[in-house]
């Protein structure tokens, strides 16, 4: 079995789908939680000068999607053959994208007051129409793909698995309803969270606010 | 063979390395390239109201980089196992984070002057800097992983096909020396435009400004 040493913040963010993925695999790993000290000393020593970075068997690895994809392989979550794999691949690009576009909207109406436009009140009504409009045509094509309780050929995939801190996040962080609002994505949420190796670490991980 | 059918705007974009990838692998590919009328029309029946699609069979896929390495499988360009997959997939979505941030700096530029600023110069000095800072970082950790001329893994892979366009957009778009001062870069895109049938599909494909 080879060894796993995670290293990230200390928070879920970009590091969550790696946790959850070698929970499900029943794979110990080290998850080294730096600080803001610790992170000007490492930068340099970090492929791109980023985390996440999953050392296995000593030899680094980084971008939290192309580490996701090779983990669920190892744990057989991709699919039974390349056109399922292209339906996983392309859920959790579609995921990706809209965390993307939250993220540019809140850089954007956080940057705002820096600039001291004129007209904050604009920025702020695009963002409040972006939470109208775009979450919810991104909610509403998830929610009809997971008809099955799964995101992908009705079957758990590492989309599912995925998904899940990023339903956090919106629920959370957000604030927006999605598991009351879109019934699949609950079951989605719901299978995801039935996985006892799943469970278990969502109940001992350290409790962060992101 | 499948037939595939590939939907876009008349521009290389985000459609290029599919163009690529099907070409590469000798596949007829029929290549519609709408403009803003049809789009208006056409819109609301793509998966995510989003091009590129393609049809394969029929069938719609959709997500650049999630059908590239669907094509990049049936080519045999996704290394010989896992964990060469997995430096491939690294690659990639460096690149695509280097796409992004550069696309998040060209919209924050084009949209500051609605935003009516008092200090332009400050966010034009902020995109000036991004370009002397970010984007040699990128191209030089790039240069360094393609010692051999190809971006992973010492052999031809979907990522050296995948960045071709990229390192096009940097040079004729962006203005960004990058065969000329990056040796490494000049050798992948020499070897990528070294394949007969991409040089085949380069010379005869529409000329377009992106």
């Amino acid at each position: 079995m080879p060894t796993y040493k995670l290293t990230y913040f200390n928070i879920r963010g970009l590091a969550e789908p790696i946790r959850l993925l070698l929970s499900y695999g029943g794979q110990d790993f080290e998850d080294v939680r730096i600080d803001e000290e610790s992170w000007k000393k490492l930068k340099s020593n970090m492929p791109m000068s980023q985390v996440p970075v999953l050392e296995i068997d000593g030899k680094q690895t980084h971008q939290h999607i192309a580490i996701s994809r090779y983990l669920a392989k190892q744990f057989k979550l991709v699919g039974d053959n390349d056109w399922e794999a292209l339906q996983i691949d392309t859920v959790v690009d579609s995921l990706v994208e809209l965390r993307r576009r939250i993220a540019f909207l809140a850089l954007f109406v956080e940057l705002y007051p820096a600039l001291r436009g004129p007209d904050p009140e604009v920025v702020k009504k695009n963002y409040e129409e972006a939470v109208k409009t775009t979450i919810p045509f991104y909610l509403e094509k998830f929610n009809a793909m997971a008809a099955s309780g799964y995101l992908a050929n009705g079957k758990l995939s590492w989309a599912d698995i995925y998904a899940l801190p990023f339903i956090e996040f919106l629920e959370s962080v957000m604030k927006i309803p999605v598991v009351d609002k879109y019934p699949n994505l609950k079951k989605v949420r719901d299978n995801v969270m039935g996985i006892p190796k799943i469970k278990a670490w969502v109940n001992k991980r350290p409790v962060t606010e992101y």
